[in-house]
């Protein structure tokens, strides 16, 4: 490890964001799951939720460019669990979804503890789900086409929240649990 | 035809940006082309340049959700035509490429023609094009991975210049050269 690696390892932990994750409503397309996990990496989110994600994450790599290896991705059996653990952590939920509830994605605060709920390439995000968010978003669309792909929705959704967490400085210093930070400065300054 | 169909067609004509547009630079996989087509449908943008998009258009539709029917898409051999003709043309052409040269994405104007030139998945922009471009722009990156999948980071501007085109009021009232408006109005209403 050069000195360069190692100051780079550092400087990402300390832009890390706790408190800020995204959950994945049956999302089963290994590359948009790779797609969504490189966003993540970018915007300092270190931990996904990935609800049934059908063909599994083993194949799940091509296009995710290592970024598993700086990314954790926990894979749940149904959304319920992941949705109900995260409030009871004090985390909102915002469900990407088209629906008549849902508003301008722009006009919520990213920079509270919350987790960005993504559905399904064919049937969105489930009912459960719905149900159970704290808020529905959606990114306003000019076009004919009725939505974006998951990966991009999930992307526009996430530069939205990295501009907010810039602005309020949360990038600034660790935010991590320093014990925690430990843990993985060790892990990731491995060969 | 439906009235209802028939007015969202109007709807969405009149939202079109003429001098909004995306040239991609040796950009091959066609899942990637096809996503940044949806993406475009879904900001206003009519027409895209595709220099050298190698595996061909051919078998690009898989995820492009039909946007292949709003968005036209030129290919051109080689990346200058395209550059230079939008030049003359008034735009300026911003490339997002991760050099020193390289400004915030957010701190450019989109209101003004402009053209958003995208690399390629594994090289990047091209020198050529990039020589050629009037700026350079990055999206900021907070992770371990070096760069985002090519058609995230294209979503990721867009969605910028969407915000700057809506706050400027310019989705409001058809942009469209009016003979160009009723051929395409012609040709979508189209079974
Ligand atoms: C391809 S879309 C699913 C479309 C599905 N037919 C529906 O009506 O929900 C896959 C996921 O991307 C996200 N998504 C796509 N476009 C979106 C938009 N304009 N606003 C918010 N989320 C969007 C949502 O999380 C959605 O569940
Ligand atoms: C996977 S990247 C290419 C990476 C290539 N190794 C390089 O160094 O340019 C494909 C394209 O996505 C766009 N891109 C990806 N991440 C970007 C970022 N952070 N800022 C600006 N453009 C980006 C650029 O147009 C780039 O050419």
């Amino acid at each position: 490890m050069t000195p360069e690696r190692f100051a780079k390892i550092k400087e990402v932990l300390n832009r890390r964001q706790p408190d800020l994750t995204v959950i994945t409503d049956n999302v089963h397309k290994s590359r948009n799951l790779s797609a969504i996990v490189r966003t993540c990496d970018a915007v300092g989110i270190s931990h996904v939720h990935s609800a049934d994600p059908d063909d599994g994450f083993g194949t799940y790599h091509g296009t995710a460019k290592g970024s598993h290896r700086w990314v954790n991705v926990s894979i749940h059996e149904g959304v319920e669990k992941p949705i109900q653990m995260l409030q009871e952590q004090g985390f909102k939920v915002y469900a990407a979804t088209l629906t008549d509830r849902a508003v301008d994605y722009r006009t919520l605060d990213y920079t509270q503890p919350c987790a960005i709920l993504l559905g399904a390439e064919k049937f969105g995000v489930s009912d459960t789900a719905a149900d159970l968010a704290d808020e529905h978003i959606i990114v306003p669309m000019m076009g004919m086409v009725e939505s974006f792909n998951v990966s991009v929705a999930g992307a526009i959704i996430l530069a939205e929240a990295q501009r907010q967490r810039s602005l309020a400085n949360m990038y600034s210093e660790s935010r991590m649990d320093p014990q925690e930070y430990q843990k993985t400065l060790f892990e990731w300054a491995q060969p």
